[in-house]
Order: C-alpha cells, then sequence, then structure tokens
C-alpha cells in the first residue's frame, strides 16, 4: 500500500491512519470529510498529509477507510463506486454490519473489495485531535465478509487491523450484530432512557443532586451522541428490538421477585450477576 | 463526646471513627462486631481502640453509630435499649430510612435520641482496612429525624457529621426513600439484571467476550454485595417497585420509538438524556 485515503477524519479514521503511518512512515494519507474543518483538523494535527477534494479523488488510494456514520455510508459508496481501481480494498468501521454488507451492491463489480470491518474501540473523546495510533493496540476488530468477498481483500485487512495492533475475528453480520445488540447497544439504550425518564420529572433537579458514583457509571454511555446512537439503533433494530425485550421480560422477572419479596431468589439472582462481572473484570471470558 | 462506639467495623463505620478521631484525638473509640475477626481488623488498623465483648458495653458510649446490614439495625437496636444512658446519641447508616425509623420505637423511651442517617459515600473496597478519614469529605449525609426525635440530638448528629467534612441535609424518611430508590436502587437492579441475563444464555461466554467498555462501566455496579443489596431493595420494596414500573413504562416507550423507526423523536429523547447527564456531570444540579 502506497496511498490509504481516510473518509471521514474523525477519531476512528484518523487513529487508524496514525496506527499505520507510525508502522510505515513512508504511506500517504488523503482525507476527506463532508465537514471540510474536520478535514483540517486532521491535516494539522499532521494524521492526514492531504485534504481531497471530493470522493472521485479518494478512490484513487490503494486502500480507503470509510468512517463515517453508519447512515451516511450509502452515499460514500456511491461516490466512489464508479472511480475505484479493480484492486483496491474499501473497509467500514460501523457499529452495525447487516446493513453495511446490505449496501456493497452499490460498488456493481467491485462489490468484493469492500470488507465491513467493526473496531471495538473508542474514546470519550472525538476527532482528529483525539487519534491515537494505540487505540486499537489489544482491541478487537470483527470483519463481517459475504459469500462475495474476496478472499485476498480479506487478508488485506485482516493485515492491516494487525498492523495496527488489534486481534482480528471474522464471524457474520447476523451473528456480529445479534452480539453488539446485547453488549452495546441495548446498554446505551438502557442508559440513555434512565437519564430521560428523570429529565422528564418534576422533581428532575432533585434527583440528579442526589445521584452519586452508581448513577454515574450507570450513565456514562448516556452523553453518548445522539446521532450515532439514533443511527446505530435504527440500522440494527431488529436485534435491538429483540434484546429490548428480552430485558424488559427479564426485569418483570426482578419485578415479581421484589414484589413476592422473595429474599433467596433475589439474593442468588445477584450473586449470579456479581460472580460473572467479577469474573468479566479479571478477563475470564477473553479468548 | 468522650467515648464513640462503632456497632459494625466495616467501611463507613471505622471511616467515621477515623474522621472524627482526626479531629479530635482524644476520643475514645470502642468497636464491636457481629463477626470478632472484623472487630479485630478494626483493631489492626488502629481506628479502634477497644474491642467490646458485647452489646450491653457499646451501650454506655456517648455517641453510637450503628454501621450495620440494614436487616440486621432491629437486632442492635433491642440489644442496647435498655442499656442507654438518657444523654446518649443514637445513630444508623442505612441506605433505606423509613424502616429505620420504623424501628426506632425499640429504643422504648430513649427512641428521640435515635438520627437515622445516610452517608452517600462508599469505595469498591469493604471492611476497616479501606476505611479512610476523609471517606465523607464534601459528600451529602441525609438526616430523617421524625417528631419524636429530640432537636438537640438532631444538632449533635448534624455537628459530628460535619465535623467529618460532609455536608448535612434533612428530609423526611419517606421522600429520602423515594429519591433514592431512583437514583441509586433502581440503577444497581438494572445493572444487576442485565448481567443476569446474559449469564443464563447459551452464548453468554461470547456476549462477555466482546463487551467492552460501555458495558463496564454500565455494569460496575452489579459486582456490588448480594446480602446488602437483596436487603434495601426489600427494605426498600415499595418506592423501588414504583421506580422498577416506571423504568418499565419508559421502556416500552423506547420499544414503540424504535419498532416505528421514529428517528426524530429517539434523536430527541437521547439529546434530552445527554444534555442532562453532561450538566449533571458538570455538578449543575449541585446546591
Amino acid at each position: 500500500m502506497k496511498t490509504l485515503a481516510v473518509i471521514g477524519t474523525g477519531l476512528i479514521g484518523c487513529s487508524f491512519a496514525a496506527a499505520l503511518k507510525a508502522k510505515s512512515p513512508s504511506i500517504k494519507v488523503l482525507g476527506f470529510d463532508a465537514n471540510l474543518s474536520q478535514a483540517q483538523a486532521a491535516l494539522h494535527a499532521g494524521v492526514i498529509d492531504t485534504i481531497a477534494p471530493d470522493l472521485m479523488t479518494v478512490a484513487q488510494a490503494d486502500v480507503l477507510l470509510i468512517a463515517v456514520p453508519v447512515r451516511a455510508l450509502p452515499e460514500v459508496l456511491q461516490g466512489i463506486a464508479n472511480h475505484l481501481p479493480s484492486t483496491s480494498l474499501v473497509m467500514d468501521v460501523g457499529s452495525t454490519k447487516s446493513d453495511a454488507l446490505a449496501h456493497q451492491k452499490l460498488l456493481g463489480n467491485k462489490r468484493g473489495q469492500f470488507v465491513p470491518a467493526h473496531p471495538i474501540a473508542g474514546r470519550e473523546k472525538s476527532g482528529a485531535f483525539a487519534a491515537e495510533a494505540s487505540l486499537f493496540q489489544g482491541k478487537h476488530v470483527i470483519l463481517t465478509p459475504s459469500s462475495e468477498t474476496a478472499s485476498d481483500k480479506v487478508a488485506q485487512a485482516t493485515e492491516l487491523w494487525q498492523a495496527t495492533g488489534a486481534r482480528v475475528l471474522q464471524m457474520s453480520a447476523a451473528e456480529h450484530d445479534q452480539i453488539f445488540a446485547a453488549v452495546s447497544h441495548l446498554p446505551h439504550i438502557l442508559a440513555f432512557a434512565l437519564v430521560n425518564e428523570f429529565a422528564q420529572r418534576d422533581n428532575a433537579n432533585t434527583l440528579f443532586q442526589f445521584a452519586a458514583s452508581g448513577f454515574r457509571d450507570f450513565t456514562r454511555i448516556a452523553a453518548s451522541s445522539p446521532q450515532m446512537w439514533r443511527d446505530i439503533a435504527l440500522n440494527n433494530r431488529d436485534a435491538l428490538l429483540d434484546e429490548m425485550k428480552r430485558y424488559q421480560s427479564a426485569l418483570t422477572r426482578w419485578i415479581d421477585c421484589v414484589e413476592r419479596g422473595d429474599s433467596t431468589q433475589l439474593a442468588s439472582m445477584m450473586a449470579t450477576s456479581k460472580d460473572h462481572r467479577e469474573r468479566w473484570g479479571k478477563g475470564e471470558f477473553e479468548k
């Protein structure tokens, strides 16, 4: 790879560029962002070498990383489709993968060059200045190729993400979306729902006044981007709805248990949670 | 005050003793714990001066701080009732206050000497060796006296907690329990419920393998003590049930919104959450 194009010069796109440049300083990085000031920030931060004027120009790069909000992916794919060399690799980084895969047809006969990817990494801060070459170090990156994806492109994507320090795995887009609906999308909705519920009340100020450290950690993710999480919720709607309904059934069992005053059952359910959460904290579930 | 008795020599009791001793080194601290090794730990940690052999003995102190699990409070009150001087101050530190107040009758004609207190402070670690004189610095301590509580005892309790660096407030036990059912007890149940739900599944290991930082913070409180939280849930049952049902109704609205694919409404609800959570994080709701 001689040239890398980063489309969407935010935290993820810029961290990917920074990680690869740290390994191979000769790589030329082209940046494009629908918001020009974002691209300028990436240039000032030294993460990209050139701002590309349009998608036609970035389409010429050897590797394209599309790191835009998930709902903007189709537009980008349409913008590059007719200008892609037949050798290039195209990846996205979105949190939902069935929809990404559904859009690969927009690349026409280049669809085999598209490898959907999801790096499980992030920071509180966003934008080019928050980018870090070490962001993906030790983190999972999940690739969800389809039967139409070229195997040499999957191999190339794997190598590139491994070069950033990530642990690369493959699974189907459907399995990915089910897992992340549970472990990521659901907790975000639950945290948003709690803060929103308090905010509606007459005594909202009093509630927030006395909220302490338990509330702080539980709701940290309720300060996440509404645009990003709205898109994730709607793009992974079916899997997320399954999870939300499943959680609501679970909650009904907890309500019944408290209502009955079933001390034994309540302590037992809590002990199961504590045990799993502690083992998770110790890394016992990692492969 | 010449002598302080700490009944239940865990984190809260020992931190209270350490804070007062730091201010007034001449105070003699008696410690009692149903678990002798806990009392010995407090002695070794230098937080208490003497281990009391029984409740009759600790009842002689000028000030008694009962820092036992909430369900053990009645037994302690019964144990000290017939041995209290008419001048002493008795406080508890439990997370539920209507039940604490309901037990004050166990002190018979000394019931006016009992001031229910709830310090909003804690640490990940428990026990005497985790105690810190600064634990209550800047934290809220809520007193919930009844019409039967002696006003000079409330004044004395206020002064003592202020001496630990805490900000002391008064409210009714009912109001306290409603507020903390919402901001503390409910999030604990929700976090316990999520981890428990995952633990039940065939693919539990896979879910825990891919759970990342959002899950980590959301579920930190799901590693809390099952005994302590079972007791809190059952002792504050009515207020907690109200909150759980209210949250479930809110969740139904979120499910409807995702089901309808109502992008505008979803983004708007998330934006309300983000706004409030960020303002909370900046301390805008503090008095």
